[in-house]
């Protein structure tokens, strides 16, 4: 008979835009109860109101991070509008290997050089209603100046063509995030009975 | 934004040993109210007590049969105990090009060559609760020799093996088929949502 292949820990990489509500839908999915593990990125960019060092982000200097890459801790890095953002490898790894799924949040650049890491991690791009929309989002952010906003702007229209090269697209629409974590849960129920199993080795 | 693959018709592999219920299940299906089109097999097997020809299967002569083979008509096809079986390309073809979700209910043998011709379609494989349970239902069947039985109890042990080549498993317990054809359903609906779409060119 079949083995059923839910012993198998998947890596799930959630990406999107800027401003297109991944932290606020990371939120509900740790609130959900489910065990998953949510990789924590360490960052040097400022902390923002409401965020917790080691729970959000941790919040590192750039003298910690720079010394993360050179002694390659991290799955992978960037350097976003003069801030450090990167994913420490062991906890992802530590995770996996207690049989733990991994929700793995990152812009759309990260996803990609994760995607040559780990092919077989399941990849879900977050997408907004309309692009119309997601400008709205992001110039509803105080904490931006209007370099950075036109920039991320034009970055996330780019972003958005990259939607394609994921498994999934989820459209978030901000009053409904618990449809979309509801939605995530979904695709992780169907993609764990999906042949072949989806083994991650990093 | 991307744009939803909505429009794209799948071709769904639905195939399992013998005794397995895939007629059953089918019937449910069929039963659905969904427009499927659920391809009808031509075969030159005696017609069982309760079939409906063009419905069940299209009944044909073995000389019929034998020039849709000449013609290159069939999609493919099989001697299986003595009977050819064979999926009509046209009808396949046609309910694709007219937007349609194609059903094929297929042998395991069958399923290998048309993920050959068409590796893009979405393999579903039934699978009795265990294999001592597909034993007791081929049994069951009073319209078979006891060297056609063994031979079938053989055979369907070794296309169990087989279940890891599909894309997924649905164990099809026979008092719950309304649940196995509901499984399909979500399955389906899942796999529309996925990238790349399934283009299927026949």
């Amino acid at each position: 008979m079949p083995e059923p292949a839910d012993h198998i820990s998947l890596l799930i990489v959630l990406s999107g835009p800027s401003g297109v509500g991944k932290d606020f839908l990371l939120s509900r999915l740790r609130a959900s109860g489910r065990p998953y593990h949510l990789a924590v990125t360490a960052t040097t960019r400022s902390m923002r109101g409401g965020e917790r060092d080691g729970v959000d982000y941790h919040f590192v200097s750039g003298e910690r991070f720079e010394s993360m890459i050179a002694n390659e801790e991290l799955l992978e890095w960037a350097n976003v509008f003069g801030n450090y953002y990167g994913v420490p490898k062991s906890q992802v790894v530590d995770a996996l290997g207690r049989g733990q799924d991994v929700i793995l949040k990152i812009d759309v650049q990260g996803a990609a050089t994760v995607r040559k890491l780990a092919p077989d991690a399941l990849f879900i791009f977050l997408a907004p209603p309309s692009e119309a929309e997601l400008e709205r989002r992001l110039r509803g952010r105080r904490s931006e100046t209007a370099d950075v906003l036109r920039t991320r702007i034009e970055q996330a229209r780019h972003e958005l063509q990259e939607a394609e090269t994921f498994d999934y697209t989820i459209v978030h629409h901000t009053d409904a995030t618990d449809e979309a974590a509801l939605e995530i849960e979904d695709i992780i129920r169907h993609e764990r009975r999906r042949n072949p199993p989806r083994v991650v080795a990093l």
